[in-house]
């Protein structure tokens, strides 16, 4: 079950939002419908979108009439900023553009023609390396497991949020493989239930103990002993280690925190924005009010007209992060330096 | 809006389950259909289930055709152990059908015909003392409050979930009458969403300024600074002070204590354990995984089968307590000696 793939000239996606009561995939052929794709959480996940917007580009400017590099160009960054501006918070999106971006520019003495091939190259690559970053942070985090271990984790950081096996959920799956895992509890992950539709979904498919838990349950199952770890993944992560993820991890963080339990963020290194000093800098998407009052039998769930606060996001303080797992080794703090390090090593690249 | 009364012989509830889409009033005449009404959640809330207990064994021994006490008391026994398995947390229920049985104990040399009488007059009392009870709370509570406050509460500690105006939620209205509340935020209490449903239908009622957020989003609030003071009711208190509530009440109190926010609990003497010596001693009810997972239009909210844990309550230890307010004053820590005054003051009533 790959979450994403180039398949006969078009994007195949999982449409998350029909999970799990469906498998239903969907072929994306124009960069339109792959923004909405992304707007909608039909594809999401911060790795998967930055895999999908990389694929849309592609698909937005293979068409391209541009008879020079200079038209051709200035089409790809307007097409660019067309998918940026799909959602704000994930890093994944706007690394995997600017990559495909560099890439163009790296071939400017090249007929567009040509560039378009150099961009499909690029966006497969984007693709294939999340795979092999996936399969690495799952080995670099399964070794922080001991045996017979009880994990929590929050919203889907699986297969289906990545090109790969998934972030915090990879490294769970290969420490289930070396049978360091008793039981997982998936927290639902109000209000879009990703918890609960997806890593419930995918945790059963894979053979993982897991149980559904509803968010606020998580402090009562760790003052009963039932957690010895927590892991979440990504959208971005600041340079100081400060890091975004769905909202509601925050809130496991301090929770693990006054609890003595390990918390973990597990994400690679295309996650990492190395031009914010901390997470104050990390935009917040806040989304629809509908999420929060409409998804209910008894619609609506609560008196029309209601205020509702809806942030997708909240930023984890490096300080409650007991190590950063990444496809580059596990970083433990203070995080800075070693953050300034990974950001030479992949600038390198 | 009264949540329970009694009228024309029978007992009036408003469904709960049907708010805020519909305000339905039910008439109950039977016991049967009362310990239902209590266990679906149609009338909730400590206080109120314990004033529906109480009607409820009026209702249950009204048409009692024993002849003499002995018989009298014994079929009186058995309609309170019907109705007490309905709902094992809340002290309420359990306080309010101990004193029908000592109302009727204290008539033993009477008729049956009579001691039905004393055991209506019984149950009305207990309705008009909660009446008092929340408003006194709400007295003891507001004097807590300074000016222009930003209050955060889960699931619904009002007149919906009492007699009169409220535990939680009273203090609120006190405090709002007086200028000092500049904004609610409500936790909207999964699975069963009191917080969405009943809280912002009573706040926004009553005029007060309400904000809905998921349970997850709590934390987030928090260290943005935009909450002042966190309150909560309870459903049963220890002499050592625990107390249980609503799951995902302890999560708030873990939180509040790590952003050195104040957090409350409200309840009346009736919520008071003396029997306990520690939270440790509560039941806690596990519901139905439906209420979990199967309350979304994108029905099933998690894969068939999935495992679910759905506690219906917490235990906040009383070391995270700011304050116990209550109908006989504001207890402040240490708990144990002033909750041994209390019980001694509530005995001697």
């Amino acid at each position: 079950m790959k979450s994403i793939e180039w398949k006969n000239g078009k994007v195949r996606i999982i449409d998350q939002t029909k999970l799990p009561g469906k498998l239903v995939f969907l072929d994306i052929s124009d960069i339109g419908r792959m923004r909405e794709a992304i707007k909608q959480l039909k594809v999401r996940g911060a790795p998967a979108i930055g895999a999908a917007g990389a694929l849309g580009l592609y698909l937005g400017i293979k068409d391209s009439r541009a008879a020079g590099y200079a038209a051709f160009r200035a089409e790809l960054g307007r097409k660019a900023d067309y998918l940026a501006s799909s959602r704000p918070t994930a890093k994944n999106l706007f690394w995997a553009l600017s990559r495909i971006i560099r890439a163009a520019e790296g071939h400017s003495g090249f007929p567009p023609e040509k560039i378009k091939k150099v961009i499909l190259n690029e966006a497969l690559a984007i693709i294939s390396e999340d795979v092999a970053s996936c399969a690495a942070i799952s080995v670099n985090g399964a070794r922080l497991f001991k045996n017979g271990e009880r994990v929590l984790t929050v919203c889907n950081a699986g297969a289906l949020a990545t090109a790969g096996c998934g972030t915090a959920l990879g490294v769970i799956y290969k420490a289930h493989a070396l049978g360091k895992i008793a039981k997982v509890y998936s927290c639902e992950t109000r209000p879009l239930l990703q918890g609960a539709r997806l890593t419930c979904y995918e945790l059963r498919n894979n053979g993982v103990d897991v149980t559904l838990i509803c968010d606020n349950m998580a402090a009562a199952l760790m003052a009963q002993g039932k957690i010895d770890r927590v892991i979440a993944g990504a959208d971005r992560i600041a340079s100081n280690g400060d890091s975004a993820n769905k909202i509601g991890t925050y809130s496991l963080a301090v929770l693990a925190r006054y609890h003595r339990i390990p918390f973990y963020i597990a994400a690679p290194v295309s996650s990492f924005d190395f031009s914010l000093r901390s997470g104050a800098g990390i935009p917040i998407e806040e989304r629809d009010p509908f999420e929060v009052t409409g998804m209910f039998f008894r619609s609506p769930a609560a008196p029309s007209g209601t205020k509702v606060y809806n942030p997708a996001f909240d930023v984890t303080p490096a300080g409650l992060i007991t190590a950063i797992i990444t496809d580059r080794g596990v970083l433990k703090p203070p995080y800075p330096d070693k953050i300034r390090r990974l950001a030479k090593k992949a600038g390198a690249r």
